[in-house]
């Protein structure tokens, strides 16, 4: 399947190589590629600088549609051409997957209305403001609604991406790759950590 | 401090993009750079592709140096040019650290002869043989020896790079950073849960 994963000016940065760790050791399941509104090289206040194919080259279409979060979301939830181009190649991918803050653009889209969703915990009381109808929830390492899948903050991606591993080949295929990469998956998506304080 | 990161062909995404999300966000302390020894844009077998400066305008100092593991390490540790490029600026930081395989390419370099360390799980019997005179421990999240810090497999790199700022800056800070990307981060570097099998 083809992954197209969306960058913006200040994404976060395990947001996104979180889930390409996970994915782009797949080769015969994933393809990953990388775009951003404006093409070109798209930078990060961690100074990660990665190019980027334009979005309205996805038009072609991307199985897999990956939205992280990041301090960027903040302005970018104002970009009306992002969110209507978001709101497009959501839509007619086959899943959308957001991290942390990244919820917040995909519920500017209104595509979550009525969906569950969940989102950073520290940035919960904003991103819940950009989608007034949706069902969000608090207390969630993950959620999934149908092909729509939202994680919590940064690290929780990494979860979400094995639980959407689980989903699809099956759940020893998950622990398989989280073992491969030691990383201790946190496989109950209800459980979470980070919601209070 | 400056912090220098080693890439070179078919470097691990998470190696490196797990301790840059952690060193990345404390911009008051850590300061990022990519280096590689021929300079330019490195790619790895993930898709990503990150432009570097030439490693030998490292002699100008860093502080940390940190040499992630991946595919790319079977080749490098035969690279000569580089192993001599990694001591020299090894031993002259203040502090070297390694994820997954990346502690086969500083064994190489001999300094960690009688010191402790580990590497990747199913990569160990191979990492061993670039340093006969190393302490390997298996069993191990991450080892820290003086200035040199080990991680186990990729994301072992995360819990070793808190561990290291629990060192420096004490142990409620690293859990605030962890708590701040929502990590679920393993404070005991020996526990190991993927030394077995």
């Amino acid at each position: 399947m083809k992954v197209g994963i969306l960058l913006f000016e200040d994404f976060e940065t395990l947001d996104v190589f979180g889930p390409v760790e996970i994915l782009g050791r797949l080769k015969e399941h994933y393809q990953i590629d990388f775009f951003s509104a404006p093409g070109g090289v798209i930078k990060n206040y961690h100074g990660v600088a990665i190019n980027t194919k334009k979005l309205e080259l996805i038009s072609e279409g991307v199985n897999i549609f990956i939205i992280p979060g990041g301090p960027g979301t903040r302005k970018e939830v104002n970009n009306k051409y992002l969110i209507e181009i978001i709101k497009q190649i959501s839509a007619s991918s086959k899943y959308v997957l957001t991290v942390c803050t990244g919820s917040a653009l995909l519920a500017k889209t209104g595509l979550l209305n009525n969906r569950i969703a969940t989102s950073n915990k520290r940035a919960f009381d904003w991103v819940i403001t950009n989608g007034e109808k949706v069902k969000w929830i608090r207390k969630a390492r993950w959620t999934i609604d149908d092909k729509y899948y939202t994680s919590s903050g940064v690290s929780a991606g990494m979860d979400m991406t094995l639980g959407f591993l689980a989903q699809l080949h099956g759940i020893e295929f998950a622990r398989k790759v989280a073992f491969h990469i030691e990383y201790n998956w946190q496989e109950d998506k209800s459980e979470d950590n980070f919601s209070q304080q």
